[in-house]
């Protein structure tokens, strides 16, 4: 097996996330950048709702998404670039908290195709909790410049 | 089998999609309302986008996920509510377009569980484009007053 | 987009099917192999069921993986082989009847990922009962001869 | 929250297991019984196989399914069955060994919904090696004494 150089991975996800609408738009940070293992958080606000005033699955979905992706991204070599082919997640409980965290991790590294595993978290008073799981298969894309981080 | 009548479900559609908070961040509008079938539509728009300048694949799953708990609305009776347990998306093709368009269908109907599928396309100059489709489950919830709607 | 030609897909998913133990000891059929869907049919048996004496959902997952695997190969050249990243199934209604369907359709050719639905059918004296549907993603393997066919 | 009192789950599981026509035809043994974790072990067997000579990932999904469904039952009370609602699993590598494990645990319980995680794992000579994994809602039934057990 060809062993990867991700090479400053955690410079260029920092980079392909500041580059994002959608982050900027859900008042998404970055708040962990490790090998394998990334996680995003968000403050609660009212304009990320679905009609019961909970986190709407799909911005949920956008934080489990992003951080399994950028998990994937500490895994490649710089000119190669992460497309997610698809995700399953269930929702567990509503998405009522005052921050969430979403954190993705590798349950598999490959050299085509890698699959991350992401969970959902509430954050406020008590502990934190488990929200959603996402379960996803990402794309490793190469020779693409177009899609390069 | 019992017969549901689910009233009028599009004045109870309508009000339900207009007090979301992420309808109304992403431009999203209602657009056609059946009994088994909902259509959402929203415009590209920057502040939507991944990395690449492609809508974000949260933004699809918000998009496809209302559509299609919207779809389940239709078959219920005006007291009770729907939540979703769990959905599984297949992106298919970049989000790239001018507009996009979210259908949600009824594949099996049940006191329960309702299972629902969601087709995206990418609107533009020429014909539509199918870059994502969903499959998920939907439960009905009844006697919580605090979910109706 | 370069055309690929499949060649004679019909003899080459015959000669696969018939090498599948599996599909022997389900007692599974090949009943009609097209462009893009394949469909293969299986009678009742106890020894497939579980606790309640219904089809096992490992069964029905079988049947529909196989009839979506070879709808993706009815599209690829005689040398590439599909294998199967990863399936979704919802199980709508108890596996009960006399013989079952399964049925696999494309949804999303292309040169290195295929999406594939497939849906499962109860057969018995009424009309066919849709029992459970599968959305999958297969890859397109190349230059591995041991994995052709 | 009520609680529960599973009662004498291990007995009542593996009567079921007992049961199960498919899990018979499989040769799959129950090996462990815990409350929130099931195991279930099976031989490799050529009769078990895909085209590849590998473990058809209809026998991947059958015995993920068992033990994510008896993870399940340790948690309810006797009257009460497991159904399952949807399953998605990734394939991750070729099912290649001498014997596969599988393993499902609870990541939500819930007084309807039950959310279960699994994992499979091919045993030989070497260190265990994860084949796939899986995520699963399943669905708690009362009040149906055809499908109790």
């Amino acid at each position: 097996m060809t062993v990867i150089d991700p090479g400053d991975f955690q410079t260029r996800i920092e980079k392909s996330f500041a580059s994002q609408g959608a982050m900027a738009m859900l008042g998404a940070e970055l708040t962990r950048v490790e090998r394998g293992s990334v996680e995003i958080e968000m403050p609660f606000d009212p304009k990320l709702t679905q009609q019961h005033g909970f986190l709407h699955a799909g911005v949920i979905a956008a934080g489990l998404d992003s951080a399994c992706g950028y998990a994937a991204y500490t895994l490649i070599e710089p000119e190669a670039s992460i497309l997610t082919i698809e995700f399953k997640i269930n929702l567990m409980s509503p998405g009522r908290g005052e921050r969430f965290l979403f954190r993705g991790e590798i349950t598999k590294p490959g050299s085509t195709i890698i699959v991350a595993d992401g969970r959902a978290y509430a954050l406020g008073d008590g502990p934190a909790k488990l929200i959603a799981s996402m379960s996803g298969s990402m794309m490793v894309i190469r020779g693409r410049e177009d899609l390069a981080e």
